[in-house]
């Protein structure tokens, strides 16, 4: 309950910040319904030591009083790989920031989570928009956390095609295994991958419209979302979507998508499909639904919404 | 050329009579451009014994002058799967035939096919339309038969959901190696996966406008699609796809169809992919595209094409 | 150093007591040189519950003082599989121990790993003889601790045949991924598989041996032995194995046994190989070599040694 | 029977000659009780068109009236490897040959194998020593000959370390879908791996002792083994195994070699055991066995039983 007597969501942020994921942190933190207790920085788009700086200078930028964690820096199992090409060299190319003073908390994103579910006296919501390792990692290290987890509304994987291998999403193939324990641990699931967030598109009006608000939060979507935009031109497009926005969104605007429940499996054989979301939606394969995967979005009242709580950071 | 002087393609066509076979048979039998020189049983749908047979008596039904060859009864290397739930016990449950006196040649359809491809002058269409076994084979038997083939045009495949697993179209999961001889074969190859052949609906409109034909072909196009028809009801559709007609059609008609060049990968992983035609239509692997991937088709001009051959077929 | 000026090496044992865990226990507590700082318990041959009771058992038997962790309760990634058949319903069938008043501390097995590491000034040994999962989960929670890792002793692995599948052996197919990660991570491993430790047989003259040292120590090894003598009987063998004292008799006797180097690359695919220790010891794949892997010993002064170290133990 | 009464063994030989195939050939030529009717070449040590040429340079060097084919130039599924490094440019480096005047038949080695077994009256014993391609290929086009088919005694594989990867042995390596099609086909098996191959060890002695025979087979014998003992040289061995000798052996002398019942299974995944032959003696998996897997030999009466049967050769 928050000081008016309505329920607030308390709600753990998973990111590896990137353009998206800073979007998604504005959401989740200017939100009233929204309890964002914390904010754990994972390795994905960049190395960790980028994207924990890139979510300290967008929390230091918004004058945000949420702590923030460094996560894991790897995989659970494989291999590095990381998307330089997509966000930049510093993983968040596009805004400029002042010096850093804002300091990360000493203790570990995963103990951090274990600790603050085990702690909580009422479930607590995780949103991981990046590789799911921190929250793979926790599962295995206290299983006992499954039960105090609400839902886990994340943002990965892709029903039709990949965008980092043919067959695979980025977040996912970065971690295979951690999706693998995510995906396998009976935690309500909602999977926003690429079929949904390929439909969050920003074109130039969007980004004009948010620095028309005039404030910190709509110059920062502007100056990250024209980087964005400048990259998919290179693939002919005029718009950039905002992936890691749409799970935050449905958090607690869950009306704005339309969804269809599935069972998904993470392949983790190496070859072609290594990192791949099966989802099976018609029951093949005889295995009850473990998530809820977003297939379609109402983009015009999704902007709505995302401009109504950029406004509200200030 | 044929008698008129108008160059008329040659083709085999490798099937699982099933329905839609049937009618991709009748296709590729009466279109004035096609030369049908052969036609080979594969194992599939059903087992050989009755593909076999079904193609038989609709060779006979129809009065046909073409030669049928037995092919392989299973795949080159995995265990055997059948589709009786979708084709019914016979392989083509719905019409009913006479007695069958049509015999298949002596020769074995792998046989056939690199005799037949050795010994022509010009190159040869292959249409596969059930699994891949036989034009496997038949590439590792003799991979010089390669240059004689002008190219394969072939049913099986997705791009997005499979119809088997979840991942996998029934054709190319019954036998992914041998999508894999065919695929890295370098040979031209037009895929018409589930996306494309989804799209290629009777509905009971179309059924009626066949039946009205007043012919054999038009009458054996209602018997065989009332059926699936049928089948198609049980999972609440109103229409059923003849998947493989759009191979045939493509063979003279490739304007009916929008394509797009991908790379197309088989995973032969054993796990939850296996069988999976992976798509890069972006060369996210930095491979040449080896096949035109079927993505859409003009329907009412399909049906148009497809009434006016089955109308030629008396 | 020790008060006599000798230097003992640190040392950590990880194990799933288990008959040949608790001698591999018992030796790393005797030994003058070795300084067996904390014990972890992880599950493996049974569920960590009664690994950990087994662990506290025996150390509040023999009245050690050395602190018990508890730590992963399922493999990193795969589903949890154990072993009840081979060390029977508590996983140390055999002795009988009075009422259990030890308790394990309160900080998890990986943790304390870490943060012992992290906060010791010399390197530390980790003797792992179970299933690699804490040891995996602390190379990625905090990947800097290789640096303070001595080296990694371990019993699991096979380069001939497997003895819980035909390829692999049950620590490692316990959890593979976790010993993938060991393997790939660059510290010294010397790896005790099948191939050496089933070489190391207590036949009945050792057991009696043992017993006649007359203190707690000879007759705990008998009853645990005596044990294991039944079930190997089973199999028609008149002796069995202490696997996991290899390893710890390893850490200060290596002359008692014979290594190879090899490249040691763990098969994490889910067919008939999964989790078998793929030995190169020709350096066929073209790799350095990560590890010692045991070959042969020297049994009559492995149990002199061992018959020494339980004469100490009271 | 043969013209004297006595029952004859009737052999196809499938190689990809080589040296040690080349001394197979020349045991089964000359063995009063083994009908070799006759000899397939297969791709393998080096290229099909090398270890053809090499096949018919030795039967025509030795005056046999053997038939030859040829077979497969590649794998079943998939890329090719050849082993020139062993075998020298040539697949049989070392004797020097005339020019060669025989032919191999037209009819292509699969076809060969399918109609001879198909027309003979009684079951022919196959003999492979090559990759398992023709004989894959043969099961697969014409699944009946398994009820002709006494047993398939082959050279490939381990149950121990691998040759030409850690984990696997050269001729299952280079073709596994089709040791696949083999090992699952029911047909009794008899496998000799390098387990035993490698102790089937020719020194300087043996092939001194061979050439004293004075006999073009005996010069053969020396020629070809004081090649491959030159490149045992460069691993610093004094001796050269004949691998593909003992299968041959087998047929006529089992009484030579000590065997296990196991079941074997061929490891298809594409990682680190790909090709692995994955011998479970102990029935882990539950599964009979398909196989009598060689473990042993008695090396002095093999060398006897060979040097009797080169003597035979003029």
């Amino acid at each position: 309950m928050d000081k008016n007597g309505s329920r607030k969501i308390k709600t753990i942020l998973d990111c590896d910040v990137g353009h998206d994921d800073a979007i998604a942190l504005m959401l989740g933190a200017s939100h009233p319904e929204i309890d964002l207790i914390g904010i754990c920085a994972v390795a994905g788009n960049q190395v960790l030591k980028k994207t924990l700086t890139n979510t300290l200078h967008v929390v230091q930028h918004l004058d945000l009083d949420i702590p923030v964690y460094a996560g894991m820096d790897r995989p659970m199992v494989r291999d590095q790989i990381v998307a330089a090409e997509i966000h930049g060299e510093t993983g968040l190319d596009g805004p400029v920031f002042g010096p850093l003073t804002r300091k990360p908390e000493k203790e570990h994103a995963v103990n951090y989570i274990i600790r603050t579910l085990m702690e909580s006296e009422e479930k607590i919501t995780l949103v991981p928009v990046g590789p799911l390792s921190d929250i793979g990692m926790a599962l295995r290290l206290e299983p006992k956390i499954a039960d105090k987890i609400e839902k886990i509304v994340l943002m990965g994987g892709a029903y039709g095609l990949g965008n980092y291998s043919a067959a695979a999403e980025f977040n996912i193939l970065v971690d295979p295994e951690a999706a693998h324990v995510v995906f396998s641990s009976g935690i309500p699931i909602v999977m926003m991958g690429l079929d949904l967030t390929n439909q969050a598109l920003a074109d130039m009006s969007v980004i004009e419209r948010m620095e028309k608000l005039g404030n910190k939060a709509g110059k920062l979507f502007g100056d990250m979302m024209r980087f964005t935009f400048q990259t998919q031109r290179m693939f002919g497009l005029e718009a950039g979507p905002v992936h890691d926005v749409t799970a935050m969104a449905y958090v607690v605007r869950p009306d704005l998508f339309t969804t269809k429940p599935a069972y998904v499996e993470i392949c983790l054989d190496k070859g072609s499909c290594y990192g791949r979301t099966v989802c099976d939606f018609y029951g093949i394969a005889g295995k009850e639904p473990n998530a809820l995967v977003g297939t379609g979005l109402d983009l015009p009242r999704f902007w709505d919404f995302v401009e109504e709580n950029l406004r509200r950071l200030n």
